[in-house]
């Protein structure tokens, strides 16, 4: 066992405190990671304040994870000590299931298991990348090319590939017009995938306050959701609307903003119920689905893609002893557009 | 001018009753429709009753009507004297639109003109086919292939078309899971269709009462949506769910019925909102999503289709008089599956 620095939350009400965690020993297939980054998403702070239901404490969150390889067990072919790797949002799933076998691990019927909070196949609850090394089946770490600088490549592992799956899957690219919502950790990903895929790219928001960001990401138009001549002025536009944003939205304005056969899709998750009137989803054969990050297939192309197209998270890197003040913020959508941890300041309690 | 027998709802709650009505002079692009046959959609009851917005009276509903060319205009090219043809729920459109210049009519952005209660392109508010005689532009009339019976051809003009679509663009077929939510009018005939095209069939109804039916008209399976246990057996089951009930469902627990990927698709129409939670859709990539009728080029493809299978609808045959009776058992769901109104009964009031 290999004891590791961390940063943890220890009741859903308190601050995250230092603390120090045990990794399993290296089984023939595990990776040993040294962390460098880990980026905060918004579903660490509702995973460990219990929004999404009762977390198990300890909790060490973080999968947004960045780093090297420091030691591989005996039968790992997929990874070197040096490589440069990353992990997302799972570590592992049943490998068995209809979901598993076509790649798409994300929707893994048993249930995959969590970077975090989850019960691993060890059995052990499983412990994220607030912390200085991490132990994972190679299967499920990811190679960040070259190309990527790591503390921008962090965020890829959630933000990227969440946002970068939908866009695939419905087609984002060329002659099609494609809305995000939302400019915050997600959007700002959706916007710079949206826009190397080759599609003409327009940011909703509730204010024009990050206009000139957005237009510096990538987006062709911005408009503001505040201002009801937006969904006038747009009705019918867009083949696909990406809502990034995890708090209830107008279902109906929104899907009239798209052409025949034009879906809005979820990546944010509300607590609260959504309603819409069907005939908004009757007029121009619309839908509105839903996408939950990506497979490790499709994470890697996802990086590769990025790679190739120089494309990483905006970010704000801070020391683990601002991680509370950075939440904060995080709730305060008082960030752009992303906060990276520096994994080395994980110091010693 | 030609005056002709038909039948009207005079106001929201009044019965239906003999009337003579006038049909316009034909253009050269007009052809003069002796009907046969006139199925009764529950959407007819919905308008006439102004469940849908108001309605202006009086009003001849009808939009699923078969019968014989009589006369054609003198550009006519498409039909002839003697022609056995059909007309569903439009008659017109802009022509001009995206959406028309896809073949998809029925999502005519200015608007298509509906066979009844819409404002033609001569000014004149249309009625429907309650009726003996109509006039339509030709390339609104569709051929009614000889395989099939003009009495029970009529109902696949709206209930063929409206399940047939969804069918096809969600890609019912070998291999595939279909669920159809309902077996009314519109139900029977997916069940039929969906059959036909290969997909292994299963009725949800919310009782086994119709079980022995819905097994004769092609499905694979049948089961009651009252009994819990359905929806545990059922999980991740299906590819697509078409649902036909136009009353509200519990979105979420049918949305869990499908696998990866999977639909659930509304052409039933509530009136009052859907309420789901997106978590239901983000677990396994789901779309919930609507489908209205289809267009012209598909209608056909639809009555050939039909006719190559033996498809057509399961009907009760009744005279005019017996309109208003009918009408009151669609809104019991006490039919099986479809009344049609011979037409030779609209006599002189």
């Amino acid at each position: 066992m290999l004891t590791v620095n961390a940063y943890a939350a220890t009741a859903a009400t308190d601050p995250l405190v230092p603390t120090a965690i045990e990794r399993r020993d290296l089984g023939p297939h595990d990776v040993l990671i040294e962390i460098k980054y880990a980026g905060i998403c918004h579903s660490d702070i509702h995973t460990a304040r219990g929004d999404w239901g009762p977390a198990a404490y300890p909790l060490v969150p973080g999968h947004e994870i960045a780093g090297i390889v420091a030691e591989v067990g005996a039968a790992v072919t997929r990874h070197a000590v040096g490589d440069r790797v990353g992990v997302g949002c799972m570590v592992d799933s049943c490998r068995e299931c209809d979901n598993c076998r076509q790649g798409e691990e994300q929707y893994c019927v048993p249930g995959n298991t969590l970077t975090y909070g989850s019960v691993g196949a060890d059995g052990e609850v499983t412990q994220g990348g607030y912390s200085t090394h991490i132990v994972v089946t190679e299967d499920f770490v990811v190679t960040i090319p070259d190309g990527i600088a790591l503390d921008v490549a962090a965020p890829l592992l959630c933000a990227g590939i969440t946002t970068y799956s939908p866009l695939r899957h419905w087609g984002a690219g060329p002659g099609k017009q494609v809305a995000v919502v939302g400019l915050g950790g997600l959007g700002h990903m959706a916007v710079k995938i949206a826009h190397a895929m080759g599609a003409e790219v327009t940011v909703l928001s509730q204010s024009l306050r990050k206009r000139d960001d957005g237009l510096r990401l990538g987006a062709d138009h911005y408009h503001a959701t505040s201002d009801p001549q937006t969904f006038k002025t747009l009705t019918r536009r867009f083949d696909l609307i990406v809502n990034t944003v995890s708090a209830p939205i107008d279902v109906d304005r929104h899907l009239r903003l798209l052409a025949l056969d034009g879906a809005l899709v979820n990546v944010g998750a509300p607590a609260e119920p959504m309603t819409l009137n069907v005939f908004s989803l009757l007029a121009g054969r619309r839908s509105y689905a839903g996408s939950m990050i990506g497979g490790i297939r499709e994470t890697q192309e996802m990086l590769d893609f990025c790679a190739e197209h120089g494309i990483g998270a905006e970010i704000e890197l801070i020391d683990a002893d601002r991680i509370n003040e950075a939440w904060e913020r995080v709730l305060a959508s008082d960030v752009r557009y992303r906060f990276v941890i520096d994994a080395a300041t994980f110091t010693e309690r």
